[in-house]
């Protein structure tokens, strides 16, 4: 397999000023690396045709590979295709076909007429071959120049993504000597990414094909698996036993594949399980259940929620007695119990999950500090009363908070049906 | 005013994997733009001496500030020392007093010895001054070689900022000529971005001190105005002529400033009016109470909130009529009115807020379209109801109505308090 060094350059005086970030250097990157291509450089320059050709040159001088998003536009701040012909000795050619073919086409979808300035996105640098571009009006474009490869994308990442994806990718991977990619992601939640990272530390070192990548956020870790293979079926043989030695060290915190979302895994089982499900909340404020929301099935398991902010309302709307708050408190093993049992009985749901706790950055005592948060599940023959610990601020114990609801929902159905 | 060219360097191979965002190059790209520094370059390259060294000696050359971000911890990999050292030819000299003053009292602080691997840190780049990092255990350094200034801070974005803001920024200041930099953000919901603009455009335009930079996103939009002067009250006598003429054009969809969202400021006028609120939610999930709880005044006014999902849940829990719901449908001005007046009662507040729409992709019909969602405010003396048709997807819509929501409440308690 060639060893191909690549690097990514992005034109647009925007990114310069900081009015967008180049989002597009970690998109190109996480996959680059995926499919074993390394990325030594990124750099951003803005509209300035001097500048433009000085970072093209560098960048052809130096990689192997060079991937540059942005300034493909019809107007005179549109300056890629000028910088590269410069900075390559090239001439820039308009070409009547590639107008017809790759810009027109665009224009005749959304019902309009091509002004004449469009013509200047089919002036060809070189040799290039045309890319097409199905979400605009710039085509790509792509020369080897001297043994280099040269890329020019587009800058709104909703036509760069599909065009390095379906024209780009293709061509590395053809490069590379390789036909086919594949990804597997899976996701875990209630494991640390420190102690995640430790259980699978040989893996991460060792794997080159398939590779493992870890990802973390919020609470969640995820592990992209990705391998290179002739067919998808050849990419799975090598994924699966990798898959199957993850999930052997640390299976019991798996939730999901690819988009999942623990509340989408939540919804989903209740869904299969023919159950409905109702919520209490207090510190979470509406944010578990609207998470729930989130996705188009919510309607088939969700009936509704009390948020139960006031003392007041637990006692009126979902029945938690006014004796039990005094005596242990709102946010306690047995408040958070009456609030689930009193939830389902009002709402007549399977399920009722209630969520009481300190959310700070007051409120907090000895006895019962910042971040301390009691969840309970009530179901047709029990009501499961449990309580974490968070750190952080605010957001970050509610956001927590609302994942472990809404996880404990999933395993707990998930039980009953055994 | 002298012009001083800035370039970025960020050093660091997981932003070449693609693992983070270089998110410093947005961050002070912005801040150099609105303090008047053009940044003509943004760079980005792995823990590897020789490409930094190359990286750090090209910006040396071209431009006459470089900030240089990452590669200063204690390890091998950080590289950014010595790249530095090696690329102006100076030496790298271990500096006992730097690391009495600058690395160890961050270990005094937090309980720990400074390991000998802990020295590497208080190694000086030629004559370059050390700044101070109270957040972490790599100081950064400030140099001046042949003109140019070159300023190396830690990667972690909260150890970088407020360096940056504190040492790097007066310095910076300082050879510009200017004393002080002043900001101040005005926020604008209800009005879109290319209408905002297109009001402010010769202002926009025009505006050099104090600068106006716009900023959008889901249905907001705010400008921030930064003036460069001798003195805070200087330049907020620049800044405040400019505040007054943005206001005179488009002042009715002004709701706060700085760092207020539409939740904070309808929690604000709430509690300063002593008032309480609860909510009716349907497409929105909780999502709408979610955000006011975001806030720690939240229990001042907030009671509680009924998430009606199920038309059974509107007609037990708020009293919305079983007639009513088969004659007109959930999503309608009869419903969200009773919706607010029912939740009104039940929770004894002041204000209630309803809120009942399709958020699709599904549920849409020629006469209710995905995206129509009714709103009511119910006070003492009256219901005021009204609805939106929203483009945009399922988590858009939500946002969108949640958002709207809390500005017709922070609206109606304004008007209520005359």
């Amino acid at each position: 397999m060639k060893k191909l060094k690549a690097e990514l350059v992005a034109v647009g005086t925007e990114i310069l000023l900081g009015q967008i970030d180049n989002s597009h250097a970690r998109y190109l990157s996480t996959d680059l690396a995926a499919i074993g291509v390394p990325v030594y450089f990124h750099s951003s320059v803005g509209d300035n045709l001097d500048r433009v050709v000085a970072t093209i040159a560098l960048a052809m001088s130096r990689s192997d590979i060079v991937i540059v998003t942005g300034g493909l536009g019809p107007t005179g701040d549109d300056l890629t295709r000028d910088a590269v012909a410069k900075a390559l000795g090239l001439p820039l050619t308009y070409d009547e076909e590639a107008f017809t073919t790759f810009v027109k086409p665009y224009f005749d979808r959304i019902g309009r007429v091509a002004k004449p300035i469009q013509q200047s996105q089919a002036r060809r640098v070189g040799t290039a071959t045309f890319l097409p571009n199905l979400r605009g009006t710039a085509p790509g474009q792509y020369l080897v120049h001297q043994e280099k490869h040269i890329f020019l994308l587009p800058g709104p990442p909703l036509e760069m993504r599909p065009m390095y994806l379906e024209q780009v990718r293709p061509v590395l991977m053809a490069l590379l000597g390789e036909t086919m990619i594949t990804s597997r992601v899976l996701r875990f939640f209630g494991i640390g990414e420190a102690d995640a990272e430790h259980q699978l530390a040989d893996l991460l070192r060792d794997q080159t094909n398939p590779t493992i990548a870890p990802l973390a956020g919020e609470g969640e870790i995820l592990f992209r698996i990705t391998a290179k293979a002739k067919d998808e079926d050849s990419a799975n043989a090598l994924i699966d036993p990798v898959s199957r030695e993850i999930l052997s060290r640390i299976g019991q915190f798996f939730y999901g594949y690819e988009q999942d979302s623990i509340a989408s895994v939540a919804l989903n089982t209740l869904v299969k399980a023919g159950k409905t499900v109702s919520f209490a909340e207090s510190c979470t404020g509406g944010l578990a259940t609207s998470m729930l929301v989130d996705f188009p099935g919510a309607s088939r398991t969700l009936k509704g929620s009390v948020v139960a902010y006031a003392d007041e309302v637990k006692a009126a709307m979902i029945d938690v007695s006014e004796d039990e708050l005094a005596q242990y408190g709102a946010v306690s093993e047995q408040v958070a119990k009456s609030m689930a049992i009193g939830t389902r009985a009002r709402f007549g749901t399977d399920y009722a999950v209630s969520i009481t706790g300190i959310a700070g950055p007051d409120g907090g005592t000895e006895q019962k500090p910042v971040g301390l948060v009691y969840f309970a599940i009530a179901d047709a023959t029990d009501c499961h009363v449990f309580y974490r610990l968070f750190a952080g601020d605010r957001a970050q114990i509610r956001l927590r908070s609302a994942k472990v609801a809404l996880h404990a929902l999933f395993q707990r159905v998930n039980e009953n049906r055994g």
